[in-house]
């Protein structure tokens, strides 16, 4: 297999955009991909896009054809894969681009990520977001995403590895760097207390403990590592990724305070990169709800369990606090939660940081970077690293 | 890239499948193959299933998920993708899997395709299928997917490559092979008067142009040619799989009466494959509506523009017709239509024929054997070519 570069990347503002429409939008990030990649749409060999529910959102299937038609890319025929895996999306989507430039089968690979989710009313996203969850066994009685979450927390706290004002900070962290970047939906800074004393949405989580519903696409050019030189001086490589299943209920699992996919998948992207989790400076975590920020980092191996609260407390998980720097974006909660678009924007994010294009939230001396995206409760997990070259 | 092999299919009954769950359809067509490929699950290093609406249909995103841990593979975090791309989510999901196993990033692959659609109202159904047009500029002025494939039908009487008759005829010849086929949903030989009398649904096209509503789902197994015999003596091997994109809008094509994402396609997988189309002895082809049919051969290069409609009105098409037998396993339009499904059941088809084993529709002597997959109005085409060993 090839070693693969990241050769370009490109974002759209996340928001309520209500200005544009989910084709403009996944153009719009596209083209920014390609003209970052000092490329022309024409060069690029096919495409992948991450999207969970424009079926129900805009009423199109087939966005893959959508893409393709309105880059310009089908008239050259270009093929078009889009995938779906709940929130872990953009997450899988990037796997496959990585698996196709891996293998030769393609040379240079967009791919991207998007979802155009305020045109709807709240509730019908709502019921879509939780067609994430087991439809039989949980949705289908009256459970909801952020219920689900809701019991991972009470449990986290019954054990004592969290406690509420630990779980709350991870939103807090997430506000600190949502403030420093242009291009999130959030750009304020946030107290314990907003989030501690927000309205209830499943107790113990409040609504600043829950990410916002956000239109946005994200995107990123790929090519092999030993041709990205053709094209640019400033590439980025992919050192791993690695994507893992776990029970689509909740109730399944013998542990619901860690998510075994994270552990698994984790485990595997650290060997194939070579190294461990004490390389990692920067990670782009899945923080849909801020619960999922602690398990995200202990399952990952940068915190033992019940010291991953602490570090989002204590701040030191903020651009500077000395250790890990944890979605220095904004993540899901402050950059915003376009769902198919969030694992390709995390890549975008790891990817500015080590190239050293990250403005006001520039991490210094990265050499390694993590992304974890997550489908459903921890269903479908993605982890990719990133090296500076 | 390595050479990839067919080592196990399986398919559940084609049909009104009201005894049964989405979940359940899926693990049977899987189990299945996985037992002709004498392995067990725990030997499967990654899943791919292709699926068009069970968001909709059965109020389940996730299905990559749901399928992972339905099948036990998910307790060994086996990573788990979904694909979608209207009627061509089967052919997209095979070409990823081939990708997978041909790059050497996974051994041995499941792959499979589901849908479960006679749960809903038709009307419910007919939204969701026509979602695979272009929302904005087809389905939001009123056109439905059959009235697309309806114009490209008068455009193609008033052109004069095919008349009526030859057009209805390709319903005919589905129908003569689902006769002969025990999972087929309509075993049942029909005349082209039967076609041509059937209640209109958009002129000139009537109800027996069209392909049902269907309950199914497929599977396969792939793994490296070289290691192929250490499973079975009996396995087919993948000689081509190429994937193209074109208009999602038909009106922004310069020429209706051929789908050109069908024509690019497949000149490269003949030369993938290193043969004609003159090599090619059984073709699975996307005969959602009959006159996709006429398209369908014309645009492989089985046969010249004007001259498909005369084959399928001939009855060369037919099993021991002579030339190349087409939709030996009664096609979409008898076998059925499962969107997710079909692009594997095609697979599914052709390893069946180039093993022997397709019982009273086996057409002697094969050596290769084409699957062509269709989404919307030919905006997303997949090419398969498989070779007898």
């Amino acid at each position: 297999m090839k070693e693969v570069a990241i050769i370009g990347v490109g974002a759209t503002k996340f928001g309520e955009l209500w200005g544009s429409s989910f084709r403009n939008i996944g153009i719009e990030a596209g083209m920014r991909a390609i003209e970052d990649a000092n490329l022309s749409g024409s060069e690029i060999d096919c495409l992948f896009i991450g999207n969970m529910s424009a079926g129900r959102f805009i009423n199109q299937k087939h966005i893959d054809a959508l893409i393709a038609d309105y880059s310009g890319m089908a008239t050259k025929n270009v093929p078009a894969i889009r995938v779906e895996a709940g929130g872990a999306s953009g997450g899988v989507a990037f796997g496959q681009a990585v698996t196709a430039v891996a293998s030769g089968m393609y040379n240079t690979v967009l791919l991207g990520g998007a979802e155009k989710m305020t045109d709807q009313n709240d509730a019908f996203i709502n019921t879509a977001m939780d067609a994430t969850a087991d439809a039989e066994w949980e949705t289908g009685m009256g459970l909801t995403l952020p219920s689900l979450y809701a019991m991972i927390a009470r449990r986290v706290m019954h054990e004592g590895t969290a406690t509420r004002e630990e779980i709350a900070s991870v939103a807090v962290n997430s506000h600190f760097h949502g403030a420093l970047n242009p291009g999130a939906q959030f750009r304020k800074e946030i107290s314990l207390d907003t989030v501690l004393r927000a309205s209830p949405v499943a107790d113990p989580l409040g609504m600043f403990d829950c990410a916002p519903i956000t239109d946005g696409a994200a995107a990123v050019v790929l090519c092999p590592l030993d041709e990205a030189k053709k094209h640019t001086d400033s590439y980025v490589k992919v050192s791993a990724f690695a994507q893992g299943s776990d029970t689509l209920a909740l109730s399944q699992r013998p542990d619901i305070t860690s998510f075994g996919a994270t552990v698994a998948t984790s485990r595997k992207a650290y060997e194939m990169a070579g190294i461990t989790p004490a390389d990692i400076s920067i990670a782009e975590i899945h923080d849909d709800f801020s619960i999922a920020g602690i398990l995200a980092l202990q399952d990952l191996g940068l915190y033992k369990k019940g010291c991953a609260g602490k570090a989002f407390l204590s701040g030191e998980t903020k651009v500077g606090g000395g250790k890990v720097a944890v979605n220095t974006s904004g993540g899901l909660k402050a950059r915003g939660y376009p769902i198919g678009a969030s694992g390709v924007a995390q890549i975008v994010e790891i990817s500015e940081q080590l190239r050293g294009k990250a403005d006001k939230r520039q991490v210094a001396n990265a050499k390694y970077g993590l992304a974890q995206s997550v489908g459903g409760t921890g269903s479908a997990v993605t982890v990719s690293i990133m090296e500076a070259v």
